[in-house]
């Protein structure tokens, strides 16, 4: 094979200036099954695919809460993933007891990546096999990261990972641009609608996804079954309509142009 | 051989994101010979299958207690399954001497998943060729969790591992939904039924096959052989039955639904 | 392959005397989206190609701030250019923090150097895959450094980097000259059209593209958007007449003669 | 070779989930001269078969002394063998030190099991090359276990390991069920009957076998070659009658059937 | 290729007692643009050709200061020879702290000579890809050495290294025997005529050649590129006339016989 | 060749449970000029050919004395050889010092053997290539080991080894049972007897073997040249009557059977 | 080639028993310039052949003084040489402090021996690629020896080692017995004679070799150039006359029986 003395140790360059490994450790996240992330101004939603590995079992956690203001969706290897939540868990605890405050989403990520990239350096290591979706929300407001096995990254204002996500981007690109003053209720049905577009064609029920949310006023957490389900019931009679309007409605009395970081 | 470059070292990815090393070592769990696990509300059991190396000797041990509240069964590597469990009963005896409370089983598994996982990440060790079932009970009720080589687990209600496991798990998934009110009498019997799956016809007797139990009123212990030559007898007398009905009874006075960590 | 034995290790030569794996990194930073830079006596100006991964994501950032004095603009390993950037960041609070003095521009870029030198001369590490343009000021001046992945360093009038620079080479060689008068405007404007020339074609929008300026007077700091996009329309403008002299104008009466450092 | 990648490493798993590595340490002690173990309720005898290097050198030692109650038998490569008595006199010195007791026979062999483990989880080191028979008595009674290259290990009413033990073997399983009640002196001479099993039709001879044996009232110790050569005798007068009906006889006023450990 | 297993690593000896890497190592210097040295009594003249990566940059600098009395000019590597010039800066000023006198000469290449040994005996680095003429005064006078990547050292009256460096050694052996006597004037000039020898009728400007001195009564210093050209341009009239006398002239009333090291 | 993935490193099992690195090793000993040994009850002499490098040159050292009660001859690599007899030394200087009493020879000879064992499972080094005749005098009487680069030893009553040893060891074999009672003068003409054997016809002479000896009231000394030439003389003359009786003679009042560890 | 596998890692013994990197290493000291020592019993005399680089270098030292009573001659690699001529200068020193007495010559070269043994043993460095010739005096009077990269030493009435040094042999083997009462003018006489026998018929002269002495009443020094080619002019004008025979002339009143070590 023309290409194999070069694509099999971390830190050997290939003659066109790549590094194989790395790639290969990112084809892992597009195996894993999907995570999508959505990000109004003052909220970010992430939603997984579960699928149990058996009916016997549970399925694999793939959203972690980090801390009261992020939380992290993942999509390849479950070990490596859990291993890099429990590392951003100490990050924001230390920063906590330090400087009395949470730390900011955008350096926990960037410590994240920097942990990352130092796996594409070593030779007796290899990069994480994983991608993680970053859902956080400080005084600069809500925000959503993915964090690659290379070392890099990337903000977003929505984002589909793992298998079969390409479906899923493509429905979050035609919309992504209401998302921005979308209710917390609007995002999650959009979370919903965007994890379905990854089944092609199974049905979307409650068990075999997971919804977390992180925003004003709302510690990250997992949103539970019962309201899930709700939502797709009313996502699916809306789709049975022929074309359904979507409205965006201020819930709650809160208001998304809010200032954030109000937890 | 089309894949010889990607699949001699665990730090190696292979182009299409997979780490030939780990699922090797996962191959070795299935040569181990077969362990069980199922859980009530209150209550877990393992079972294993002890094949003697021969007449002569003792069976290896495959299930280690590793507190009064946790125990497991294996299936792979024996020795790597020993050290593990060692290390499992550490961390109990840590946790219990600073807290002065059982560590709960959750958090345990966690960590036995993470020394897993270094050793996926790291090029001069190999994976650990094990998988463990552990059962345990604490303020959350019962548990059982399957740990796998590649640093990953999973809770179950019921699981079976090992050589012919397949057989096993076929009779878990078509009685699993009656495991949560059990009695421990009940699923202790159905794990001996389970291991009776994976025997392919060999006669299952007490001798070779070890059955533990860990619940609400019930420390860890693994039963004694003539409790468990007693059941295999009455299994196989309601078996002889054209059709056997299973009853549900409570027995001792002890109520299933009580609530868990009494020990 | 005739050359399969001397390019996978960082500390083979080769018969001829080359170090095969430093050229392959070399070879990433011209994969990367381009970067220029361009210097006037007393200012420099910095600009990246920034091209998002998605419509949903955010560019990711190629220009980075190190300290008042200096920043940089990266191409080919983001990850690396960022590991990179808070190395510089460091030894310039470090260096403040004993000598009460901004680290003279110089020094900082023999530092970063030293530190890629060690990457090509260890076998368990492998070259970095980033070219860094530095931008700074200090006593001696303004000054425009490329760092190179194989410790060597350079000082620059004007430069670039990454995928097609060459044609925005050979742009800044055919107007270098006039650059040591230019007002930070000019360099700007000029470092526009470089960077419209490595687009081949494609638009020029203020969204693609990062202007980040440093000199007498004006510690480093990113253009905004906005200022970014009026210029870019002034020189379509100007372009679209057949032929388009320009006129150095010395503008908010600040003069690029004067002596540097006194941001 | 269709082998060739997977069994060079200690550290690569086969696609079957095999370490070959640890396999072929394994068959390093059946390449070492034969050695026997027997237990009865009180006492264990091992017993090896010396085959000098020349007629002018003593023979090498195959049967070690640990404590006044465990002693060990080897078979395989000799130097690993001494290495691993030394650590396990160690480990009984230490323990007995600081609880002034004995270490139990069970806790020494996984102590020594899991020193062999370590061998077979490191690239730099080799699984060690050789097969212990432990012979101990404690408070639980008298032990016969063997350890394993591969880091098990299990007990045994009688085993024989090393070079044509498997002729050993068939012998010992058709006596065993004998062993338990035997006398001291019984163990001995259905150890040399074993011994002589393996000897393929070769005179027995006391100068080409050592007997050790530990028991109640009876510190480990190897027996002289003068009893040794009696029992012989006695045995080889026994064959000679065309059946030979054996008789247990309790001896020396001991009780076989006395509580353990009373050294 | 014939010689493809002794010629990757620095450590293995080809059978017939070479080291191919070092001698790889080696090669890169004859890579490297030439640099020339030539010692008088008092004075030691270096040069070097500074090819600039293009019209947009300064040229690498190839002559480095390292002390007062002290300095090297370098071909290879230039990080290389950039780590190895702070090296050498190091020691010096270290040398200068403890004993309060400038470090001898001889003793500064020694050091330098070790260090790079060391790189052509370890496994994990590379020999130095650099050779350093060192030029310096001491109190045995004035002194020119060449330092190779081998780890040796020579010391020379005059010597050429880089590419194209033969046709400055041919002309520095014709004329060597002159320079002992020559004032530092004339010493430079015959360093820029080796230096126009290198070029291949390329037109020797004083923007392509790097010149520095140091000897009795003169620091080490970089000649300014002013005073280059009027002598580039005294030797090119010479040149015209058909055959010119060189006239050794004591300038500036120095005394080249003077005792040195009197900075 | 067949054989050629398992027998280049030292912690590579073959599948047959072989380590060749050591048994190439072993081959070593083979290759180095012969080394003799031959034990009484109370005294052991050691012989060696000594083959200079050239009729320049003394012959190197393969006799060295470890202590008044110790000494060894080597075959093999006599640089490894050297570095072992130095380790001798200490550990009996050691003992010495702290004990006040010398070092009993079979414990040194396990110390000894366990230095080698360490080097037959690390993948850095390698087996040592030498072959030690161990010979000493303790309480116990007098000692001749053979200690083997595999960590093995023996203890014997004669024996030889290195190149043409078999020779040696066939006459050895024939007379090794009158050793015992032999006087010292009788085991240094026996040593001398069987050098002769391995020389091939070749004239024994003082210059070309080395004799020592250690026993009762005799600390270890090599004999001089002239006393040994003496007894080839004497040999040889015996040798030419057509068939020679030995006697045997307890020289100088002393009595081979009195107790040892007089020295 | 048929010996591919074993001889390119120092730590791998072939099947033969043979160390090949080693033996390459020995090679490595052939293709080394020669240099020869001689040896009386007071004196020693080194000299070499010193072939400059280029008409423009001083050649490179092949003699270091080590101490006044040793000094070496070295032939191979010249940077190898340098740096154990300074371990052998540090631990004269170390003596020296400590002992207040030379260190004795025999002792130092077995630790010089010793530091080239560990390179033969680990696999990451190499063995040294250089012999030395260690000339010195001390109690028991003058020697000579050669240390070589195996780690073996030797010693020498009188040696030769490097290129061509076989002419060399051949004279000093039909020269050496007439050495032992040579006088220090003699000794370098014939040193001279043996230097030009390796040269081919090419002139010796007193630039092209270097001649230095240690013994009774001489600290070890090299003899300056005018005094060498004095006697190589009395060497020619002797070899013309058609037989010339040599007569021993004890000069300067020394005694060359005298006893030693009175520096």
């Amino acid at each position: 094979m023309f290409r194999n003395q070069y694509d099999t140790d971390v830190t050997t360059w290939s003659p066109a200036g790549r590094l194989f490994q790395v790639e290969y450790a990112m084809e892992a996240v597009k195996q894993g099954s999907a995570a999508v992330g959505l990000r109004s101004r003052t909220h970010v939603a992430l939603a997984t695919v579960n699928k149990a590995a058996s009916t016997l079992s549970s399925h694999q956690r793939k959203v972690f809460k980090v801390d009261d203001h992020v939380g992290v969706a993942i999509a390849g290897l479950t070990a490596d993933g859990r291993v890099l939540s429990r590392y951003l868990r100490n990050e924001c605890i230390n920063h906590n007891f330090v400087y009395e405050a949470p730390l900011p989403v955008g350096r926990l990520v960037v410590r994240l990546a920097d942990k990352a990239q130092v796996c594409t350096q070593r030779s007796w290591k290899r990069p994480y096999g994983v991608g993680l979706l970053v859902a956080g929300l400080d005084e600069s407001g809500a925000h959503l990261y993915y964090n690659c096995p290379s070392g890099n990254y990337f903000e977003y204002q929505a984002f589909a990972i793992g298998s079969r996500s390409q479906a899923a981007k493509t429905y979050l690109e035609r919309r992504f641009e209401a998302f921005d003053k979308c209710s917390p209720e609007e995002l999650i049905k959009d979370a919903l609608i965007a994890i379905k577009e990854t089944l092609q064609g199974e049905t979307l029920t409650s068990s075999i996804c997971t919804v977390a949310i992180v925003g004003v006023g709302e510690p990250f957490h997992i949103i539970d079954q019962q309201t899930i389900q709700e939502m797709i019931d009313t996502i699916e009679a809306r789709e049975e309509s022929p074309y359904y309007e979507r409205t965006i409605e201020i819930q709650d009395g809160r208001n998304p142009d809010a200032a954030p970081m109000e937890i």
